[in-house]
């Protein structure tokens, strides 16, 4: 089956302080989004990379590319209003008889470990995520203010989110709603469709703020 | 009213790898477990400091505040079996006409100002914890499997935990329970006491593996 992988880099970056999104910006002198396309090629230099840009950054992508000689071979689509707007985007050049991971763009420190992990775990199912434990305690909100929930019952969700293509082409028929907050919750809102789980990595952060550009570096700078 | 402030550092640290507990490793250069009880002392100089140790570990501290020429004033408690009866040891020396702070040793990023702020909402109530909100998707775990909740209502508390003396010693009364995984849990489990929350700061992380020792490094180089 095909394998493609969709890297959604569709954001503005608005909460990093910077006129440049935060997946152009640079980590140890490399623009972030560039290590996901190359961990991903690194895994697997078939798979179809399919890269979700935002509208107005398309040539200054391009010039990156020029400046930091990325070669790897990607097709890039535009992003849409929200994070399922930029995916369906991206799923017009997905075949229906295959096997789709998506990712965020924002995640440069995925390994090439997880991703086989979380391409072998589809073996077994349709919808495949990584998960990290909650290490602080939890409260979750109530009427009247917050109160304690059991963190041991949580986990944190990571991407890549791997899918049947099939399965996922039929979720984003769907209309776009509200609580769509990453794949696996398009999926699982169209259909009862068990998601496993594999086990992910702390360091596989997501890069929101200018302080997790400073964590990503302390953590690469140990490999 | 008197102020206290019980820096719990009773563990061992297992996960860190190292035979040193984590409160004691460097961090640039000074013990970690030094930070916090310098930033509480630069909120106030007239606060009361208890610090909990390990058993087997007061040589050892005494040693590194000779090397380090640590001076601000602790009064030490030695560590029980869980953070639990860590505490209940160092209520012994509260009197119960006051305000408690209780702080993990291995937060030493906590900064003056995220003292403050939750001393002075405690104003309002009995009891206050800092909190920060979930940016990583939330799953939860079910008898078939797990399943996606809503992590807009979801908050990840942090410390220092501030009480009024009286409700916490009446509720360190209650023998010891496994849900007890922090200070407002125990407080919670005694009595309908509402817990008032105020924002806490991403960067107040907790060092529990090698990975944060970097990450805690890399927050301080932007100070």
């Amino acid at each position: 089956m095909k394998k493609y992988v969709i890297i959604v880099a569709g954001g503005n970056g608005s909460r990093m302080g910077s006129d440049i999104p935060k997946q152009f910006l640079l980590l140890k002198g490399k623009p972030v989004l560039m290590y996901a396309i190359e961990a991903f090629h690194g895994y697997d230099s078939e798979i179809k990379i399919i890269l979700v840009l935002p509208k107005g950054q398309l040539d200054y992508w391009k010039e990156l590319c020029k400046i930091h000689q990325m070669k790897i071979p990607c097709r890039i689509v535009t992003g849409g209003v929200t994070r399922y707007h930029s995916v369906k985007n991206a799923l017009e050049l997905i075949e229906k008889n295959g096997v789709v991971a998506i990712h965020d763009g924002a995640r440069p420190l995925i390994s090439r470990e997880l991703i086989a992990r979380t391409f072998q775990a589809l073996g077994k199912g349709k919808a495949v995520c990584p998960v990290i434990p909650v290490v602080d305690s939890l409260r979750i909100q109530t009427n009247t203010g917050t109160r304690r929930v059991n963190r041991e019952l949580y986990f944190q969700v990571q991407t890549p989110q791997i899918f049947l293509s099939k399965i996922l082409l039929s979720a984003y028929l769907k209309p776009y709603m509200p609580e769509f907050t990453d794949d696996i919750s398009v999926v699982e809102a169209s259909r009862r469709c068990r998601t496993i789980t594999v086990e992910g990595s702390p360091e596989n952060i997501k890069i929101t703020t200018p302080v997790d550009l400073l964590i990503a570096e302390a953590l690469l700078s140990t490999k």
